[in-house]
């Protein structure tokens, strides 16, 4: 940030009294402007013994395959962004079971918030960031070709607690990037 | 918003392309501002049978008792966070047990995660934003001076699964705020 959003003027990045982290404050008007990790709310969107995955039709990670999910926006619940996500990127109606894996990303400041999720009837297609959608049995899963390590890792967690018979809640901490955005 | 933070000519609140949602965008340099929900991260402080709480030094609700949570940081995890806070707030040291409870607040743009927890020991002081602070066993919890609704969920879910002998994860959405900031 280099301007005040309140009142245009420049901003200098300075630790305010009382605080202990520099922040963007308005020379002029003396707004500090806070800026703090988003959320990131998907599904697992589960057909029968499929899972429905995305192949991204937009940067970063284009042509890699992903859950559906995206940023939560204000006014929704995380359950509602997840679904609606999930309806934008393949055109799929889900009713939500759990919310099943938390990913803290701290050198992105994003948290990803995970629900597993039923289909309502086998029926997507790709929305406007999406080039394709189908459903993927296990043994079927593109592992080379996921987008992102939350979503090898939520597909991995699904599977693995799907085979025990009981699904688990699980808070993950991702501090290095296994997946970059340009490799 | 009014200015674009990156050029400090004036923005519009407008649809943009290919998007649904009106945005922030820059009337000169077309920057999207995007603006998302914020994550509350807190916890519940335990001590043998007794919770520690802390009454407001600062407004919403100065003079009210409340579990110690604030604003997720960049750079944080969620579990950082809630024990960087507690460490503000009531100068505590802790020990985090399980991710106990989300609260939805779409009204105000807020995702409440509160951690159980456990004191390392039995010393705490009051932080800059604390007037008190002080170990309250059930029955002596103020809950008609409690600052917000979410503690007053997460203090009721503590207690509650604490007497079943079995801690659940609960997502909770609070759409209608029961409690007024001015009340």
């Amino acid at each position: 940030m280099k301007y005040c959003p309140s009142c245009g003027k420049e901003t200098r990045n300075v630790i305010p009294q009382g605080d202990n982290i520099k922040r963007d404050v308005c020379t002029v008007c003396d707004t500090i402007h806070y800026q703090n990790p988003r959320i990131i709310a998907g599904c697992i969107p589960v057909w029968k013994d499929q899972v429905l995955l995305c192949k991204r039709a937009i940067e970063p990670r284009k042509n890699f395959w992903t859950l559906p999910a995206g940023f939560m926006e204000i006014g929704e619940t995380i359950q509602q962004a997840a679904v609606r996500e999930t309806h934008e990127e393949a055109t799929a109606v889900v009713k939500t079971e759990q919310l099943f894996a938390i990913f803290n990303l701290p050198h992105i400041a994003q948290v990803y918030m995970i629900y597993r999720s039923t289909l309502a009837k086998p029926e997507f297609a790709s929305g406007a960031e999406s080039l394709e959608t189908r459903l993927f049995s296990e043994h079927e899963i593109p592992w080379d070709d996921l987008a992102f390590e939350t979503m090898k890792l939520s597909l991995e967690y699904y599977f693995k607690d799907k085979a025990a018979g009981q699904f688990k809640f699980r808070v993950t901490d991702i501090i290095q990037p296994l997946f970059r955005k340009n490799s």
